[in-house]
């Protein structure tokens, strides 16, 4: 693949991710500004946001990028045989970027500074244990459905996350990129730069543990590695 | 393609908007009566009552029309080269033809007059780069879909909508005939006369980012332009 | 078709019926009991756990009967030349008799008398423009989609319904057999019985219109209405 | 089929149970915890995750064993002549220890113990004849849905659980093994262990009532039970 559907794969990842934080920090904002205090009905605008708009972005970008839109997803599909080990720090520099720049403009069109650093704490064994269960079950989604049904993995994908914002402590960032950029809104869905690095250690290892398990599961996986999330040919066939 | 198949195709866009239109006035309305003051559960039915009426219209008008129900979207698809320019102000006059219809529908359903001046002030600069986001990511999903999975797109931008209601300060008007046409109801979804220019121009600026960004990522969209945002033949092939 | 078929058919009309009706009456009781006041809460309950159930019943019983489950829809697919016009008494009265079956086994699962007369008054001009307007986008939604998309029928009528629910001054009816049988429970859904005339005289115009309308619109509709809600070859072929 | 591919599937039924039971579990506390004393609201939350995280979890285990993760389902297949006699066990098995391994994640992620007996009241006619009318539901929609459109099934049953969350006065556990797991929460979705007995038995009955009728409409379902939920062949085909 030329270097110039590089270029493009990475702007698909980082266009992607960036409407991706803005729906998730948006949507949180929102969801608590109208919510008169009640907690569920902000998550509940929040979680349903985040889904229906993860469906519709995966079901755009995939074709191009495979709208991966999360270090650890391209990282397991690398381990996987599926991404290049030379494009894992195009896609992972692309999504970070992209994530700061989604929060950015949600900061800014709800009248927020475009960066505040987050004050909500996330920590603790049960937060960690939640973020390990969380990329565990979004890495099993993945690779469960990229075998034999792979029109529905925008669904899938969207669904799940959109049940993990409840049936986890952590609400399920499940994704490093976002992470690290939720650290940057003082809003619903931020996270203290400090807590961090240990909501994205668990989720690495939710995410091998569940890659590991599938490996063992459907040997043949690796062939169809190379079409997650979305069957993508770059830009060559249109 | 005759005279007789544009007719029949400015009737199913107009049927097609005054429907939508009904939908985001009067699940407002009825969102508002009764939400007993949490504008949150409001903004709850009024978004998911248009993303999934939004589905469905799509469904059933796309094979005659398209379904565009925006003349952005039309205005995009023929700089595109899909739709052809001779019918651009066909598609645009039924549009807001069939949105002022809607809203008189939902105004009279709900035992309010036709029509009446809404008092919603929407403006400034937030209002406005909302708006120009939210467009920008609708037209997003409309090329990124249409090219490889047109059959996902009703889905792909009833679920876009839904969460853009949420994420973006505006509710994400998102559709020049909308705004127009939500000027003419008091209600929940109004927004006020003198504020539609701004946010048409905003929408305007968005759509066409995005579809210059796309027609740079994807340089074969031209040749599926003709099937946005539904692949259609008029009325010819039954 | 043997007369062995009807019988299946009769069968899965009533038993489809049931539920559906078990669905829209024993949501709106534990949605209202729930919802400490909150009549919106109790309408997102209710409206979103009818299209849910919706979707479900007609790709259920959709392949074996068509999944009308509504007087209004068989009549105007006779209309159309799909179903047999000798088959019409036979789809209405398993229609009628599933609902209220539906109706007492909802009642009844919450410990209230199987019938009981509502005292809920819906009347007056505006809630028939409702439920023709209602009934009008739902014969819409069918027509639209049955001629192309098939397969996309039962999402999108039950995202229809969801919608209509909401965008309505009479929360959709849209149903005769539904109307008469919610006039048993004197519940959240429920309906004076001397009001259900008005409602379905109102649904039937709305349904008529549509039906004229699209007739004119898709002059082939004819040809696939034998097919309508869902393709259905009776029990012949498993 | 050979014995290693048993493991997998049992591997297959336990993990996919075992992340249904973490979210049916977690997602009604954390909806409880987060809504203020508004059961409606926690429901909706409680459903809508459910549903959700069940489709995709359909989408991801169906092609590896079908994605049962209910013994019912699974004695009525082998009913059918899909599933072996010789699995059913197994598949049992698996189902009931996941279900345990999953309440235990949910109370851990949520810093409760991993097992503690559920206070929570749920017996007499009205809740017995709720599950017997839920499990009735759940497998005429298996049946129904099975035949024609098999890749609609995840989302039919997903849609179908939600909304039977909300007609049924029990919310519709509609599943042994379920059942039995949620005795070991004493949190918003559980059930005292002695009330256990009573749902099974109802919802046996269901599951066996709506089995025979189908088989009725449509005899030549065995010839596709063997495909039930979601057609799997193990793991020989990647």
């Amino acid at each position: 693949m030329a270097m110039k559907n590089v270029w493009k794969e990475a702007v698909s990842e980082a266009v992607g991710t960036a409407l991706l934080l803005a729906t998730v920090i948006g949507s949180g904002i929102m969801g608590e500004r109208l919510a008169g205090g009640n907690v569920a009905v902000a998550l509940l605008a929040n979680s349903l946001a985040t889904g229906a708009g993860l469906a519709a972005l995966i079901l755009a970008f995939g074709p191009i990028s495979g709208a991966h839109f999360n270090p650890a997803v391209s990282l397991c599909d690398a381990l996987m045989g599926g991404l290049a080990w030379s494009k894992v720090p195009v896609y992972v520099l692309a999504q970070v970027l992209g994530a700061f720049l989604g929060v950015a403009a949600a900061n800014l069109m709800f009248n927020l500074p475009a960066f505040f650093a987050s004050q909500h704490a996330r920590t603790g064994p049960s937060q960690w244990f939640s973020e390990c269960v969380a990329t565990f079950g979004l890495l099993s989604i993945i690779w469960g459905t990229s075998r034999g049904r792979s029109s529905a993995v925008p669904f899938a994908v969207a669904a799940y996350i959109t049940a993990a914002y409840w049936f986890t402590a952590s609400t399920s960032f499940a994704n490093p990129a976002v992470t690290l950029a939720r650290s940057a809104s003082d809003t619903f869905a931020g996270i203290r730069l400090q807590d961090a690095p240990g909501f994205i250690l668990a989720q690495l290892i939710g995410a091998f543990a569940a890659t590991a398990l599938f490996r063992w599961l459907l040997p043949g996986l690796p062939r169809s590695a190379a079409d997650v999330i979305v069957p993508h040919d770059g830009v060559n066939n249109p």
